[in-house]
């Protein structure tokens, strides 16, 4: 029933519109008319399903080079698929992540300028419009589980909200991603509605896991303890069909941006096995996908919104925080292994995501990459911009930022004010460390100048792949500086960001 | 049929509920009780016309002392009725004053931490509960006319919008207060709808003047031209039924905190135009107001959202910003033209209308000053506090203030920033003149000290009126600032204000 797609050159339609194969075949360019006459036919467009985890970085997933963790089943995906090498986040803080990854247009022109949740309310422009509303009017079945924190709601709209929570409770359903899938099931092999008896549908599948554990107090506010690990959601007993995945703090790999503490050790090895619950999370939902026939006509998608929960990489936009895993199984691939080292962002996951669904008329920011997935040697993909403002409401720190593959250029607007810790990373046990033992240095970095910095920060990534020779006011890079710049402004200016005014006026 | 409230101690109800007169006179403190059985009589509780004027600073208001400005119908209303001497507005940027104004809370309570429009986007919480909601709710009937501002609409619902803009479009009706009037003509004098024949209203009344004009070009945007003065909304042939009132810069007050300059007083004397505008706006009301027989019946409070669009006083917590017309004409006065000298601020507005319209169970953070109108010397009413978090997105600038009798502190969260201008007060002539000219006076500060302020400004505003002595180092006032750093941070805790946070980390 569900052709597949590679088969190309079969005039296709669903009940709210027709389809133009413009190239059959892999390479195929859909343009959807949604206002066309409506036909019942077999659709051959893939199911998506799109996993968000929370806070994972890099680092910490086996197929990226950690030998240390074990996520079989992310590798399996990468073994199955496509591996990103260069796949970068625009914005490091959850709410705004996701409404890029969403939307395909970056945080500062969508309007979620920060966290949504309780008192940090950012939400995005009642006129944009996101990725589930265009598919589910391009005919897809959209559904939702787990973690959201995007509004509002009827701007970032599904059809249906599958049982789970997206709560950071730890008796949470989101931090538990075997459960999640199972609560996905009926939605997986639904293969009739009123409608049509073959429309292809799109998941959106994100956990809690790995992020930071908040306990929550009786007036509802959190409650940090930073004289001991977080646990990560981790608990006692563990949580239903989950495997016990336990780490020795010994065992663990401490990247270059973290210290080689104890109290680090011991904070990875929580965090490890959060990791690891989500990569069941993953198995589990891949076997249903299996189960229902329709593993091998789903895209899968793979990624975080952001980096690691520890200072040094979420809420910034050094390496730790913005490159990220990026893991992508096509319905149908040539190259299981591939390792495609292209520059994308999760700005263009949206417009890559449409056009796989045949909706190719919408402007977006990003673009879309889905005919260079499985090519060698790309040309064209070899830089991203970032730009990244708020997290908490109190936490003003605007970033933007020019990534290419061998320099970073990073404009810190509010340079003057210290650099704002978010509440659950300053309370970690990781920093409270740092501060009792009054070391002066984290990771590369001297603490000092994690938190103090300057306006420019230029790096030269082959070189100093720690970021941590500011090339800025070196003359030999003057000319690279000024590149960058006027760069940067101009994509600031293209994006409608509020903040390029910054440029002239502080 | 409107029984006026001094002749008090009749026990009166609305369709949608029972009032019950504690005590009689007017001193009465009524409860009101909306799910008792509705009773259909007349409705003796007074109308209530709310005049927000935009950015209509103190020392532009005849009866506040300026002899060179023609406002007569204002002043009627002080001679009326009762001017404030001591009144604040809790924050100095329109949609967060508003907020302030409407909701008797906070913004940094309400949620409205900046500007609302374009791509500021701040909003309120959805389960604030505002005052025309309230009022509402109470049985009172509903109208805002002119300058909203605020969101979500279903936050700060009015039963009616009145015909006449709220855009900055020297076109619009906003800029013809007049007008303005004439379209609530048949909203004051309607007697009877479906559910009762003496319902009384509630009219919000918010002009565009004395707001800078923005112009705006084709791509939306607006146009800035700081080579002239601003025109702030006048017009060649003027407005409908207006009275011109022009002015010469030769004869306008120039106050202490602006720069005694051509380009300035150029400024205030178009502003000085627009002023009288809104002043015969407020005349064309009391007219049908007394026209409809309502005149006696109606408490009217005249405002502003902030201070005076220059810098030194809009956008900024000194006295210019926050310290500003107030004057409440009382269904009946027994003091007629008597000075309240009170501290009260805006977050009191709602709280004391709701006395007023007999709504006493709802929690607010102001109080009503209801009872002490008309009071000489009161007491426990000698301070205030004011919150400013943000104007435009990009204006981070959170301040903190208590402000006493005689001490005022100003907590600069973000100190390390410059200050930030709002683009159409950097753009004014009046800044751009001072910055052609390298003028490092603006006022009674240097424009450097404008700029870059220390994290707390202590001054005493009985020897220093104009806020340029900062005591705050001085070790005479080490436990003034001390005092008075623990009665800021309290009121932070009280009203769960986010930025509380930075007193412990930065």
């Amino acid at each position: 029933m569900h052709t597949n797609y590679t088969l190309g050159g079969i005039l296709t339609g669903v009940l709210l519109g027709i389809y133009s194969w413009l190239s059959p075949g892999i390479d195929y360019n859909v343009t959807y008319h949604p206002k066309a006459t409506a036909q019942l036919r077999a659709d051959s467009r893939p199911n998506i399903v799109l996993i968000v985890a929370d806070d994972h970085g890099r680092e910490a997933v086996g197929c990226y080079g950690n030998t240390a963790i074990r996520t079989p089943h992310i590798d399996q995906l990468a073994a199955d698929g496509i591996r990103f090498s260069n796949a970068f986040c625009t914005t490091a803080s959850c709410s705004p992540s996701r409404s890029v990854l969403l939307t395909g247009l970056h945080n500062h022109t969508n309007g979620m300028y920060g966290l949504e949740h309780q008192v940090h309310h950012f939400n995005s422009f009642d006129t944009v419009r996101s990725l589930p509303v265009l598919l589910e009017q391009a005919g897809y079945r959209t559904a939702r589980i787990g973690k959201f924190h995007v509004a509002p709601e009827r701007t970032y709209h599904f059809q249906q909200v599958l049982k789970g929570g997206g709560t950071n409770d730890p008796a949470s359903i989101g931090r538990s991603p075997v459960e999640m899938a199972r609560y996905c099931y009926d939605f997986l092999k639904e293969k009739s509605d009123q409608r049509s008896d073959a429309r292809p549908f799109f998941l959106y599948f994100a956990s809690d896991d790995p992020h930071r554990s908040n306990t929550v107090g009786s007036d509802g506010k959190p409650i940090f303890d930073g004289s001991k690990p977080n646990v990560f959601g981790n608990r006692p007993g563990g949580y239903p069909q989950v495997g016990d995945h336990f780490y020795q703090p010994r065992e663990v790999k401490v990247p270059t941006y973290l210290p080689d503490t104890k109290a680090c050790r011991a904070e990875l090895a929580q965090y490890y096995e959060s990791v690891s619950r989500i990569d069941q999370g993953v198995g589990r939902l891949v076997d249903y996908l299996k189960e229902a026939g329709q593993y091998d006509n789903t895209l899968i998608i793979y990624l975080s919104d952001n980096g690691a929960p520890f200072p040094g990489s979420k809420t910034t936009l050094y390496e730790p925080g913005m490159r990220l895993p990026f893991i992508v199984k096509l319905p149908k691939s040539h190259k299981k292994g591939f390792v495609q080292d292209a520059l994308i962002s999760w700005v263009d996951v949206t417009p890559t995501l449409l056009d796989f669904a045949g909706v190719t008329n919408v402007a977006k920011q990003g673009r879309s990459f889905k005919n260079i997935i499985e090519q060698e040697n790309v040309t064209g993909w070899d830089e991203v911009y970032a730009s990244h403002s708020l997290h908490e409401i109190t936490m003003y720190y605007p970033m933007r930022v020019l990534r290419e593959r061998q320099y970073k250029l990073i404009y810190n607007v509010a340079h003057a004010l210290p650099f704002p810790m978010a509440l659950d990373l300053y309370n970690s046990f990781t920093w409270q460390d740092i501060l009792r033992t009054k070391q002066n240095v984290y990771g590369k970095r001297s603490a000092n100048a994690f938190l103090n910095r300057p306006k420019f920060e230029l790096y030269d990534l082959q070189a100093d792949p720690d970021e941590v020779k500011n090339l800025a006011a070196n003359p030999k890079y003057t000319a690279t500086l000024k590149r960058m710049q006027e760069k940067l402004k101009r994509f600031q200016q293209q994006t409608r960001d509020p903040w390029v005014s910054k440029w002239e006026f502080e």
